[in-house]
């Protein structure tokens, strides 16, 4: 019970979690989302995309925040905020979400949700929100002029994302799990003090594979070291052509001491399936060219049917339109009906006869 | 211009802009409000009351928000806050509030202007939270627990609740000028960054007269020495009987000498609309017993009419309901469509076609 796994008392044993999942999908609702910062990479789909999906199939309840309002400090996603979206959308739906399922809405949105920052913010205080990790650090690096006031409250926000729907289950990586308490700690403190309304959510720990960039550097659209969803064969291809790799010829798999041919055998598993010592034994000694066709082929056939209908969807403005404001609806409703529940509880129901 | 009144470019001088809502008093839009805190009283009444009264009847419009967001953390008051919220509506109309021109409303009832608080928190940083005289105040006064996340914010919030209705003048004390800065500064920089949308509303600076409570301290609820603006004749009676005097036999009207026998003369004085110079002659020999006697009658003649109509109102809450009911109404109405000029300026706006 050392292991980093187990710092918060909302991580509980990924093993545990999923057989109660399996037993009874339709108990737990998942919240989760993306900055709309640009298309979305193979990083993404395999670190997080591909599970929602697979969640969301098992019939697990799904919605995805697109957290628009985070991107506002920055002014060059800032300046196409609508495409950015539309393109996450696009993202969702290629890699096989099912929106009549999953609630997809910008968190802009939805004015209840919003509101519950208030009395979320009444609930923590401003050397607990100071302690959080990503915003101390964001302290750190902008000792000159500041971190914004939104950064700030950011987790606090996060908290009105995750408990408007109720969701009582959020896939995190493990240096997430901060966050997630202090959405933990405003359900509880809400709780004890006007009564029963919010969940305490759970976390999915995220056991994602990390893939690097061509580079071999964390993969990352600003490096220009990501293979994208979206990427074409020929655009997949050469960027493969282009990955680091290493001195030794015979390919192996060993991500400790190879970690950029690792990563292309990973890739390359992860994509046919195969397991990745098995396909870096395939290759043996025909070398990085080698793996390199046989990683492309594997990322081309993969992604083919999701490329050809992400160009569809984008395409298609106007379906794009209909799905999101179908989300904003339902996502306002819930908001209303969470937002009405909270008031209630609070004592700041007035102006109706009751 | 080196008075206290000059410290803020936001504070031009009272009687400048007096004269100009004189001139056209329909370009002025009013936001001011108070914390449900419990009844309102005299020092309340002629320090800010009286005088939203009289711009109103000039024909500025007004709108009055109930601060109930900002009382959340007061254990004692969140107790009965529906009382709170009803009694302060009483005390509005029985004042003399036209509540067919002015909009009151509770911040917790509309969602849209809640959602302001997001962009805007955008447009500071901690270190200008930080330095919000109030703020800090309550930063050094509970270095125990921390001032909680709402507080903290509190500056960007009030920035929501006067830009929501884009008031252009905001009736404040000179200690609360820092405050408005905030919103003149979230107001100017949302224009520069994503197009003119808000006003950069000024200060209308009071020259509150100063009140003290029967025992010679600041006119406050919480310390009993206050004659409340719904207090019977006899309380009131009761209570002036009980006010701090001085061995000075004679009756003069000394604010700096005398301040326990300057704030009755000036309490008579402003009830009965007389100088306090001359009240204070007319009672002069007749001491301390008289003058009380005087300013019971003034009291209680100025206020008879508007007690007995705040007694109706509170006989009859269906009405003050419907008068909640339409003030939310109206604010979410104007909330709306503020956001929807937010959301078109910052680009947030998709999903439907435009």
């Amino acid at each position: 019970m050392t292991t980093a796994v187990d710092i918060s008392p909302a991580a509980r044993r990924s093993s545990e979690l999923e057989s109660e999942i399996s037993a009874d999908p339709s108990r737990f609702r998942i919240l989760t989302g993306d900055r709309p910062t640009g298309p979305l990479h193979l990083g993404h789909y395999f670190g997080t995309l591909h599970n929602r999906v697979r969640l969301q199939r098992r019939g697990v309840h799904l919605s995805l925040v697109i957290a628009d309002y985070q991107v506002l400090t920055d002014r060059d996603v800032a300046e196409d905020l609508s495409g950015h979206v539309m393109g996450l959308i696009a993202d969702y739906l290629a890699a096989g979400i099912d929106p009549d399922e999953a609630m997809i809405f910008p968190h802009s949105q939805v004015a209840a949700l919003n509101q519950l920052l208030l009395p979320f913010l009444s609930l923590v205080t401003v050397p607990e929100l100071q302690r959080n990790p990503t915003v101390k650090d964001e302290i750190a690096h902008s000792r000159q002029s500041g971190v914004s006031g939104l950064m700030f409250t950011y987790p606090a926000h996060q908290a009105a994302d995750i408990l408007f729907c109720k969701a009582n289950l959020v896939p995190v990586g493990s240096d997430q799990l901060p966050h997630l308490e202090v959405t933990r700690t405003i359900a509880r403190r809400f709780n004890d003090r006007y009564g029963p309304v919010f969940p305490e959510p759970e976390a999915l720990l995220s056991s994602a594979p990390l893939l690097l960039g061509t580079d071999g550097a964390k993969m990352s659209k600003s490096r220009g070291n990501a293979i994208m969803l979206g990427s074409s064969a020929e655009e997949t291809a050469r960027l493969i052509r282009g990955a680091k790799t290493d001195a030794q010829r015979h390919i192996t798999y060993e991500p400790q001491a190879r970690p950029e041919v690792a990563s292309l055998v990973l890739l390359g598993a992860l994509c046919s399936e195969r397991d990745p010592l098995e396909l870096a034994e395939s290759v043996g000694s025909g070398g990085a060219a080698a793996l390199k066709a046989v990683v492309t082929e594997a990322v081309n056939e993969r992604f083919a049917a999701s490329r050809a209908r992400r160009a569809e969807l984008l395409a298609d403005p106007g379906y794009l339109r209909q799905v999101l404001a179908r989300g904003n609806a339902r996502a306002n409703e819930r908001a209303e009906v969470t937002l009405a529940e909270v008031r209630e509880a609070m004592g700041t129901v007035y102006g109706e006869s009751r």
